[in-house]
């Protein structure tokens, strides 16, 4: 039985750490931050860049490394964010077809709906995603908890537009996946072995 | 461990089956029908009239068995609802307070919410759920598909306002609940099993 799975996530709901260890019970492998360190590779943009774009970020500058085929466009931000997306999808199939494996976000559970992978989402109260903040990211340690929150609101608000620019779908909605986990009272250890257990 | 599961489920999805299949993994009470049944039991309501009340179904007529305590009031639907529900309480607060068990539906995941219980919503797409009824109803056969649509949609709607009514929640928002199970592709024997596993 061929193991992909995807993983959507908010931002604080411990699910990045769920799908590592998942895919660590699996032993398949694991991608979040790569297919973006692999579009910066075969766009010749920076990674950051490459960040700042599919997280909808503001952007205040141009960039520094374009490459030849994103070279100016009429309206270049947009264009750019198409052209990634579609690296995106590209890198997000080869790495399907290769081998089994976990990836994290990047619309993935829409990039291989025909592979029906097994669609994940992670989510959690708001309490206890910036309890988690907290525990992971000492330097958010000045961060007052109203700027926390807005900081986190902000992050998945950009997920959501992203999602749902890209798939047409809504962000987050239990509809467009198979299994949705809520992280505030579980261990997150513990899930990750019991959903391991459905390709057991 | 304690272990008070308490199930919602999207008319058709399987929950019932599902909730079946995990509680006998687990050992421990299941109960669904059993509550309205109890309940008609203490109120001298009959069990119907009951079932008609917690589903907000129109009535037609006014009920033939109607106890001491719940006679005669000014908007007599509405308070024996709210009396019904009042019932339904106890009973449910009493049932968890005895052993280790699995309540389908009755907003017992808001009326236990001080016991922390595990809370799963199962949901299916519409298109498996009209076919899993049509497998299990064959009296069904006789509907054409938007009948048996409209069915289905009827009879959900009725269930979400009346968790709302009493919880002051959105029926089906996965905030609510800890895992919120689709079943479009899924095998209920296996997702019983796994979902088992949370509790060994």
């Amino acid at each position: 039985m061929k193991k992909i799975i995807t993983l959507g996530r908010e931002f604080g709901s411990g699910g990045r750490e769920l799908g590592r260890r998942l895919a660590e019970h699996l032993g398949i492998a694991y991608y979040d931050q790569e297919i973006l360190t692999e579009i910066a590779k075969r766009t010749s943009l920076s990674e950051q860049y490459v960040h700042q774009i599919v997280e909808h970020r503001p952007i205040t500058s141009y960039p520094i490394h374009v490459g030849r085929s994103l070279y100016a466009m009429p309206n270049p931000i947009l264009e750019q964010s198409q052209a990634i997306y579609a690296e995106q999808t590209h890198i997000i199939q080869e790495l399907a077809a290769e081998a089994d494996c976990l990836i994290v976000g990047r619309c993935a559970d829409y990039i291989l709906r025909e592979q029906k992978p097994l669609r994940l989402f992670v989510y959690a109260d708001e309490a206890s995603k910036m309890a988690r903040c907290r525990l992971r990211a000492p330097e958010k340690e000045q961060l007052s908890d109203r700027e926390l929150r807005q900081q986190m609101r902000a992050v998945d608000k950009n997920r959501a537009r992203y999602y749902e620019f890209y798939t047409g779908q809504t962000w987050g909605d239990k509809a467009n996946y198979d299994w949705c986990i809520n992280t505030s009272r579980a261990d997150i250890k513990q899930v990750a072995a019991v959903v391991a257990k459905l390709f057991m």
